[in-house]
């Protein structure tokens, strides 16, 4: 089974696509999309909306997760990263790809078992149970962790009735 | 020359394309975009998408408009109004087609020439400018509105160096 893992925002996305054969795990891809800031806000939407839709096409993965359930400082925050969500969301949602979402505490969790984790505690984990000779660019290891988090909960979700987006 | 304008909201969006030729405003086409509560989240953004694409694809309108600008008093609103603007953009972007972005008080200052009017007396110009015998319905009247005031601002936009998103 593979799950593809989104770690969005608009500058920086992460999109890692894990399989879990045999009950082992392993890493199909992994990538960030950066956009640089000259690149104009609509065409960084219209490369993550690209970006999404060939890697589901590419690595058809059974479920995608997303990171959700954050604090906010500020709307315009928030609207940004809407943004980036909703193209996500919506590519998935075509592709007929369930999506769920995880807050980045029960991400963190669910990779090292401590809810407040550093993100080299993380990505080290990532490394470790995807056997990584090296450490994945931060966002990719992030989308690679999210992907992992959703596997792991994979036969509790049913029990905690959680659905997708 | 055709506009798209775009009222982007998750349950209701409304999409207006209007044209002018030789100095005559007319409307191409309304209409609402109503997802029922019952669809989940994701279907309701890819339901968004597919409408976008088809009326991009159907009428070629040379720009889009949508609101901008909120105040907003949660983020979480302005994260799901941001799911939709994503969706809406990257559509936009797509296709090709510049989009721009009008607050609502320009919205109402350019079609009723007060930034504070009410809905209802936006409603009426925009019946009296394009001809419509009936009301439009709420949400397509308003992004009829966004299309009027894009073409009106039109030839300001060099002298303000307003840019496409």
């Amino acid at each position: 089974m593979r799950i593809l893992g989104i770690d969005a925002s608009l500058r920086s996305t992460g999109l890692a696509v894990i399989e879990q054969q045999a009950g082992r795990l392993s890493a199909v891809e992994y990538a960030q999309i950066k956009n640089p800031t000259t690149l104009p806000h609509s065409s960084c939407l219209r490369r993550v909306h690209e970006e999404v839709v060939a890697v589901l096409k590419r690595c058809e993965p059974a479920a995608a997760a997303i990171e959700g359930g954050f604090y906010f400082k500020n709307a315009r925050t928030a609207l940004v990263l809407g943004e980036v969500r909703g193209v996500v969301i919506a590519a998935c949602a075509s592709a007929g790809v369930a999506i769920y979402e995880y807050s980045p505490r029960l991400v963190k969790q669910a990779l090292t078992g401590f809810g407040a984790a550093q993100k080299d505690q993380v990505s080290k984990m990532v490394m470790g149970m995807l056997g990584l000779k090296e450490s994945p660019q931060e966002d990719a290891a992030d989308a690679l962790a999210i992907a992992i988090c959703h596997l792991q909960n994979q036969s509790t979700i049913a029990a905690l009735k959680s659905e997708p987006i």
